[in-house]
């Protein structure tokens, strides 16, 4: 048996794409709402354009909002579709079993990975946390995890990166935070007995490498899903060292990410992710994000506004690197 | 088209059972763990105590660990098992959509009504509140909506009674706060343009009529499935306007909560509902409610050792009301 | 030394009083702006009610609003005004050392005991909650401490009863919450090595009895300042075990605070707080509370008319109390 | 009228110095507890190094637990003693008025601006927190007004910088976090009608300025009361526009701090502040900050350690760039 996705393949940049939606998703009524072709259509490009890996159905992709049908559905394409690039299912459900179930299909569909956050209807204490993880990767052993720290989602951040590093086929972190729980993270991940990347958002992964040398540059990235080529360079550049590239990079990044977040308040994003990202995404022109599923958040038209005039911003910014502006 | 609980049905006992599981239920490889014979035991048991009806599968049922057969299973049976009683089936998932499906086969199982609880991956706003309970009460017009207003499961109190009390089908309120919350959810109601009972838990019943002349003697119990004759009897008590009966009751009721919420902390206690009700139930002898099913919480020993001493004491105070102590 | 205020003196009514201020206290550039002749009336007239003690200086009294040269004119006008009624300074501040310097200022000019508030700035854990109040009582003997329980102004609620009750002179605690957490209050206190009074809220102390037979018929009321008919009323009917004329009382009392809390909720009051209750103080017409002091919370007209509206009520069931309506 | 410091002179380093205590200074009956001759030797030692401004009284400077007369005593000592550094007196009080009397007592004995915390023990809402900052601001039109934006010790993100900046006298942010809050707290700065500049903590400034090309060099510092020469040669890098220089410091930086925040938690850290930071200053050498003074926080030895660890990390830090070896 072999670890499809190993500690050292999480690197680069690992893509975000939203679940394409049929234009009648919004209805509760709909069923079968994955827009197949697009979802093939988008793993293609993000493969085109360099990306490492794609995850799929976290917050953004609407995990908690598809059906099993559909769920099953975006795995699959996703899974036949790409070619060398990684793709990571997320498998994410209220208990364990359940997604163990997801998980053996992502393994049978050919997936290489998890994009995995935790049951949340019940906070998870860490031990519980621990075990949550220990029982699902040893269920799936052939496929790498990468867990999904999303405090607002899954109501507490992971503290007990010491316990998780060792499982064997525990591989990464999708990351959210900058700071001294941060440095923890690090601190801990570094002294554990194993093997495990902490991926920052695109947006972040400078700043992160002005406190860490041994910081890879590697991220994931949901603006690659409003065009991939201004995150594609800033890895690039970090790679290559070249720290005013980078910088200048980042600096624009972080201009599109000032309309996004409403109010600044990452409580208030989290109960808007998905109708302000599909309207950045729509907006940007990259992909056919579609509407956004049941539940209905009800999200203020200024914060839809907001996530537009961002995804106006990312493509300007795509253009401009397209242009060789950045070279 | 009838509809099958109205909120004139929503008085007395309103009882919550947990999901009866097999031994090998805490394995996350075992699958159909649903106690078959003891979810029909216990449905006829509760009925023949009088108790009004029985609401399945909210936090201490398991809703959330259950998979998707197995919650038909227990739906099913529960459905096909009552005469009189009403039964109210637990169909919150993460969206609205896969909870619509449920509602759809409890309704053709031939259940009276909904315990509904809110989507909780993205925290809904009272906005996204009102919408979701609208669409599910739309897709089955025939059954009777109570809300489960679970702050800590799903993120935050619900707060705009006034928009879903006029909701035809929306009978109900599971609720669980005492002072100001709670008054302003009773003044809001009162206002509202509907019929709709909010119900207490048993304990809080004499507290919660202390204040407002117009509450009904009814309330939700998951202490019935310790033993439903103390229940029966405050409830008997504060129908009859037996104060003194009903303190005696209620203040024996107390004592048996003393151990049950770890460190007196609602939160803790969230994070470890169904293990210390389990051990609570499994401790009283009533119903064989088996282990927990996976997430493990990891329970510590002392906050399972509480909800044994709980059910002990439960059990106690059900021996001696049934020997007329409190006649 | 004698102590001045045992548990067994903590029983009756406790009269929270607002800090009367005069017309231009709103102003940050006046000082001495408390109205000395109102507070000394006021203690007159509850004294005559028979209130059992009035507490100054907690959050409705301002106590983090005043100057030092406000705060002793208020306590030194109280303890030379009361006659047999105790007098408890509300010496918090935000540390160990001033409120120790204020504490002994209280004992000097005639006060009876502390309502003990914590530091607040950095959040006291359990164990610096306990060396707080430790320290406090030891440098005071002679005055008796109730702590004063309010979990939003200090950040965290009291846990560890266990360990401050055997206090020598800490004798009750001025509490707010119903349900698991109370119930475990009462649980630390009951088996704790010493004696102290758990005091709840008038309206809900009959509440809190429906589940302790050996909670005194005591509690602390700031709606004694709209006039004390209705509170001397509810304790009066609780000690004679006139329950039904308890629970009329207590009905029409929670009606008052229908339109008291902003939303029905604590934290938006706890914002508040100062600004509502005066402006229920002043519409009652039972004293003059005057204009809220610096900082000015900015409270929005439909927060003030809510506490106005409260007002009015609590006259109305005072006037009925009066009356002999519910003799 | 001059104003003392403008928005031009919130650049370079901007010190924080906790209080020096006497060895007695934890005990509650101690008083003029402030070590005078060290306060004034730390203020030459920081104006020798090239420090900008010292900040006086912050939470690491424990403003809530020094008595009045203390204050007094380390703000006019730490004003006569600099020379042309700007001093930052730290007024926070539970109050509006007191914290005028004492912004005036800065003015008058020579301080050039304040850092400024607000009443924290009712919540102040947006508006509430405009209202006191210019309340303040008018009272003491000659001082610079640096925001202290500490959500922890003021239980909320201050939100409404647009109406801040506008202020005549208010022209500076001690700000402490990164992402989506910063970007937007940026944004209204950028675009209110007023000059201000926004200090990072000096590990925090270059991941800042991967943002933002307008991000002056600029920071506060806790660390320098370890020593100063690490931070004078971060923000001497950064201004040089020497990238590699900057990182290769920043980096050592955050190593240092790695043991510093408890759990990597900054709401335990917040519980414990003054005693980890003193801790680390003790350690560090370079003075001697004294005990803890109370409330005690009764910090858990292996958090103290932690501070200790901490010290000796950026003492060694510090000797390393007295050697020349970031040059």
């Amino acid at each position: 048996m072999t670890l499809r996705l190993t500690a050292d393949d999480v690197t680069g940049v690992f893509a975000i794409m939203p679940t394409p939606a049929t234009p009648d998703a919004n209805d509760p009524a709909a069923r079968e709402t994955v827009d197949v072709d697009e979802t093939a259509r988008v793993v293609r490009e993000l493969e085109a354009a360099g990306a490492n890996a794609v995850m799929l159905t976290g917050t953004s992709g609407e995990a908690f909002a598809l059906t099993p049908e559909e769920w099953r559905t975006v795995t699959r394409t996703a899974a036949e579709t790409a070619e060398e690039m990684a793709v990571l299912a997320g498998p994410t459900t209220l208990n364990t079993r359940t997604t163990i179930d997801r998980a053996k299909f992502a393994r049978d569909v050919g997936c290489d990975g998890l994009l995995l956050g935790r049951p949340m209807w019940c906070e998870l204490s860490p031990d519980a946390t621990v075990t949550f993880y220990r029982q699902v990767a040893e269920a799936v052993p052939e496929l790498g995890i990468v867990a999904y720290d999303n405090p607002g989602a899954f109501k507490r951040p992971i503290s007990s990166w010491d316990r998780l590093v060792p499982i064997e086929n525990f591989v990464g972190v999708k990351y959210v935070s900058l700071g001294p729980e941060y440095w923890e993270a690090l601190r801990q991940v570094r002294n554990a007995d194993g093997e495990c990347t902490v991926l920052q958002m695109d947006a972040y992964l400078a700043a992160a490498m002005t406190w860490d040398p041994d910081v890879p540059a590697a991220c994931w990235s949901s603006s690659v899903s409003c065009g991939p080529a201004p995150t594609m360079a800033l890895v690039a550049a970090l790679e290559a060292g070249e720290w005013e590239r980078a910088i200048a990079l980042s600096r624009r990044m972080a201009r599109t990410f000032e309309t996004f977040f409403p109010e600044g308040n990452m409580q208030v994003f989290g109960r808007h992710t998905p109708a302000v990202v599909k309207a950045r995404m729509n907006e940007a022109g990259f992909m056919r994000a579609g509407p956004v599923r049941p539940p209905d958040p009800e999200t203020p038209e200024a914060y839809l506004e907001g996530g537009r005039e961002s995804g106006r911003r990312w493509r300007e910014l795509a253009e401009a690197v397209e242009r060789g502006e950045f070279d």
